[in-house]
């Protein structure tokens, strides 16, 4: 990310305490209560700039969404967005995607949104990358049973790795495509990387990983 | 294939009855005693002019191999280079693949092959894929568990189809590779299809789907 980090940006984001949850360990378990209803759950990891989830928020009402950002300058542009918009059923979590087991009860997050993450493409940076069995052991955990993961990328490379460690820990691959946009898929919701990538006729890799019923 | 047809093929099959194997479904349930020994059994589903199978045949003489071709004048060829090279691992069956569950048994079938099989890359045509599901139940009714399908293509379209196909059917999908030249992969065999696509600088898709035990 090539933002200038903005002075006192922690502060501000202290400031939009509903939209920007602090200590978001205190809800673990309890995240309906946070938006007073029992929808569904859905959580992005490396939410950026927030206009993927802003967006869903928006045509989703029934949907309740969480946007989860390491950055705090990115969340805070990602923030601004969402308040701007009004969306009752949009919170956002500034934390690593490692906290997520003391953030979620087992089985609490309906679908994991994984759009555009680093690729990390050198081998021994493998573990970072956010589909390496180390993560998806986590998000193993806190998904519902059936639950979901919609992945997608502009990176080849990535796209193998991520359907091979799918596979390894034992989802079930769904609606897998190597060019999303010329793939027929309805209803795709554009993030900010995707639209830079399709203008450049890169193709888009997508999938779904679900984890069934043991 | 563009091979004019030869009068009398059929006829050279026939007497070559001791490779070619004639009325194959007798054989159902006893392919070891056609061997005369317990080794694994792998199939290769159109199996062309048969550089691949005989090839791995020489390299493996602890497991049996048949070669499925439907196409006689295709099947004569990989034939004659088979009987140049003495290989009592290795047979030919005549016939279509649909017929697989009358010529073995259940669960007889250690590994399958799909190599550069037809893409039938029109969507009404998409029945005739080797992949499609119609044929995953058939491989999966003849396959031990655990038992492997091995897929080579370059079709990236048959290859996405592939990958859907093998997860919805429930298949465990492993070494999953977009570019199986530059992989690492060791003690790949090449086809003869495999090797014009590789010269031509194309990209070669790969990956093994498991049938696991229920």
């Amino acid at each position: 990310m090539r933002l200038r980090k903005k002075p006192g940006v922690q502060n501000k984001l202290q400031e939009m305490r509903e939209l920007v949850i602090p200590n978001p360990e205190v809800n673990k378990g309890n995240w309906h209560a946070v938006f007073g209803n029992t929808n569904p759950l859905h959580v992005e990891l490396g939410t950026g700039k927030g206009t993927f989830i802003t967006t869903l928020a928006g045509i989703n009402p029934e949907i309740n969404y969480l946007g989860v950002e390491k950055v705090p300058d990115i969340l805070y542009i990602a923030a601004k967005k969402a308040i701007a918009q009004c969306l009752p059923n949009l919170r956002f979590l500034h934390m690593d995607v490692e906290n997520l087991p003391f953030i979620f009860e087992d089985g609490e997050v309906d679908r994991i949104y994984l759009n555009f993450s680093d690729p990390w493409p050198k081998k021994r940076h493998s573990k970072r990358r956010l589909t390496h069995r180390h993560f998806l052991e986590i998000y193993k955990k806190v998904l519902k049973r059936p639950g979901e993961i919609h992945l997608k990328t502009d990176n080849q490379g990535f796209f193998e790795f991520s359907l091979n460690e799918f596979s390894e820990m034992g989802f079930r691959l769904r609606n897998i495509t190597f060019d999303l946009h010329n793939s027929g898929f309805s209803g795709n919701v554009m993030t900010e990387y995707e639209e830079r990538f399709v203008n450049l006729g890169q193709p888009i890799y997508r999938c779904e990983a679900i984890v069934l019923p043991e």
